[in-house]
């Protein structure tokens, strides 16, 4: 059994990030948003990160398996990456004029994404699939955008709750939200707004938080796609977490199916700082026609590293390498449930797992194991997907599954009645 | 007299980004948006860059003047900034759970900028002024916003136009729009408005584009931060593009009042990625409860660089610096224009100075004239303020007059009788 970690710089450093930073470590990366429950638990910040491993300011190495949230697909500081990207700043990076290696990259997502006849660079998921919203409205002259239930695009007020701060009724008052996997509902919102409805947005399949992760229904997705067209409304797809960890080509074409608009940021490349929305053919003068830019967004050296990325995950098979490597995480962790009386549901595509403890309804036995985990060197988080990377070796498999072994046991000494 | 500059290779090039990218060049980067008049003045790509110039895809150097449309304060590629990114690179950028340099960086620019309490960062400078009225709005519990005619903040839907593509009215319902420097205006919105003005957002003085920029009239500022406090509503200063060439402590400090939210970006750290906006302690728990987070927005490596910038600012007393070079060259660009009997107006700071030949009203003749500048290797552009970075020499001011005499000289000849 190993010692548990404790974090005491952290602490400390937290300290004097809440002293000049709202929340100390705000969204996903903190405390809050990042549900690190209990926050003790967990290290806060970084002092360094190779491959698939980052180390703490105590000194602690963990296995990590939120990947920055999604961006570290090939590892952190993946040499070819690197070398692409340092190439590249010798030259130049953000400049008065654009590199030619914008159009490099634009013609590799043309010729790799199937959906592609396009792409448009940005920052942000938020930036692009704001923008593909916004397109949706000019193509189509319609304001409503229906939503499913569970999802998340972004932090523009008008993907945001009208019960958060800072936002109006005037931010989301044209958006309608349904179930997901349920046609029914799809085909009611088009009968109920006959010419009213710009858009259907969607995550490829639902990999929401607080939620078990839940494919497409058989079907499913043929009939969107049909229901989209037959009423002129376009079908966009945020691939803004999922894309690349399914298929190269996009996880429309994953799932057998086409969008309209495609938004891709994370995976694109390695963790250099970019976004695209890519989109068909008859969508291009729409996006030509928008106002639409800002300060660094063809900036040299991301798109120098997003070639490198791209080019290496189809050398790698990336996706299918990736799906298997969860797979067989997936197997180990539940059979190491099962040895210790307990049932973890893994759910959603293996290569962004999403765990669950199952028998605890409140969650608390769930963050329980989680934090056991944390504590000894392998970093899940709490009712958040979790990502692989192409660095995680077998060897990195079995400590994890040892380390969360030694978690079932610790909760099941602490709770011998559950 | 030189030799005119023809692009061969960029109009090449940009028929292949046509193909692939929605207009080829799209944004303030690219030919419309640019203003890029008549197109094939301009080299449209860059190959590299270093210090205060840039090399085209056809191998003609530019003197440039635009300076990434501001990032590049220090000159591509500085010295100092590239090897405190390049330190932090080695230890990790984008990772799953934040570094130190964040923390380090948000206590340099609260010591730094003079109306921060705090620091939040993110990516663009939309990400930070977007961010800024959703916090006035959850702040005060109103909806209104009071920009100035001629303002710039950004490509959120709320700082569109209603008639740019894919605007809804809901996006710009609660806008109101005055003249800049109308304290009368300023006051009579407030009076139609009782309780309803969550924040006034301002450049810190007028540098729109299509016309002379505007400084602030003698107690301008002292009557908007007045009426501001009086009514309860937030002042916003967009310092997006003046940030850190009026004032390292703010352009706000530099026109002697204090914003309670102040958005930075483009000169930040020198081309590297990242915006920040700061601000007062009463408003860090209303940042706190906002949803507001990005894929990248902790990456590490633009925090380094951020601070690398800041201190090399400091250490150069840059602002100063380059208001100093602004301000030779304006003078001397002026007496060009005398020389030749033409009445070059030249208005805003002069680290950011706004160029108009005032002989012909259409505007033509300076088109002419900026296009015979660009096409002899002086990066100027048409209808927007120009930025001064501080590689730039006495050499070059003295190379960009020369230049800018020849082609005074051929639009002279051009146009006897203007």
């Amino acid at each position: 059994m190993r010692d548990a970690f404790t974090y005491p710089n952290a602490a400390e450093q937290f300290r004097r990030a809440a002293n000049v930073i709202p929340s100390g470590v705000y969204g996903h990366l903190g405390p809050v948003e990042g549900c690190f429950i209990p926050v003790d638990a967990f290290p806060l910040f970084s002092s360094r990160a190779k491959g698939t491993y980052f180390w703490d300011i105590d000194g602690h190495r963990f296995i990590d398996y939120m990947c920055a949230f999604g961006p570290n697909i090939l590892g952190y500081g993946d040499p070819d990456v690197e070398e692409a990207a340092a190439k590249q700043r010798e030259r130049g990076d953000c400049t008065t004029a654009p590199s030619l290696t914008m159009i490099d990259f634009a013609e590799l997502l043309v010729e790799t994404v199937a959906s592609a006849d396009w792409a448009f660079f940005a920052k942000n998921g938020n930036d692009v699939t704001t923008l593909a919203v916004m397109a949706a409205r000019a193509f189509t002259h319609r304001k409503k955008i229906v939503f499913f239930k569970g999802y998340y695009h972004g932090v523009g007020a008008w993907t945001q709750k009208i019960d958060y701060a800072g936002i109006m009724e005037e931010d989301v008052q044209n958006n309608i939200c349904i179930d997901w996997n349920d046609v029914t509902a799809v085909e009611r919102v088009f009968a109920e707004n006959p010419g009213g409805i710009a858009a259907i947005i969607a995550q490829p399949y639902m990999h929401g938080n607080f939620m078990d992760n839940e494919l497409p229904a058989d079907g499913f997705w043929k009939k969107v796609r049909k229901l989209c067209t037959d009423n002129g409304a376009l079908l966009i797809v945020d691939d803004v977490r999922a894309g690349f960890r399914l298929d190269l080509a996009g996880s429309d074409h994953y799932f057998g199916f086409e969008a309209d608009l495609i938004c891709f940021c994370k995976a694109i490349a390695n963790g250099y700082n970019v976004s695209a929305l890519c989109g068909k053919d008859f969508l291009k003068n729409t996006i030509s026609s928008m106002s639409y830019t800002g300060s660094y967004w063809m900036s040299a050296v991301p798109f120098a590293a997003g070639i490198a990325c791209i080019e290496k995950m189809k050398k790698l098979d990336c996706p299918k390498l990736l799906i298997d490597k969860g797979a067989k995480l997936a197997r180990e962790l539940t059979k190491a449930a099962t040895d210790y009386g307990f049932n973890l549901r893994v759910s959603g595509v293996p290569s962004l797992f999403y765990l669950r403890l199952a028998d605890d309804p409140s969650l608390m036995l769930h963050q329980e194991w989680i934090a056991e985990c944390v504590r000894r060197g392998v970093f899940f988080t709490n009712h958040h997907n979790h990502f692989i990377n192409a660095a995680l070796t077998d060897a990195d498999i079995a400590e994890t599954v040892d380390i969360a072994r030694d978690a079932f046991e610790i909760i099941r000494e602490r709770h011998p009645g559950k």
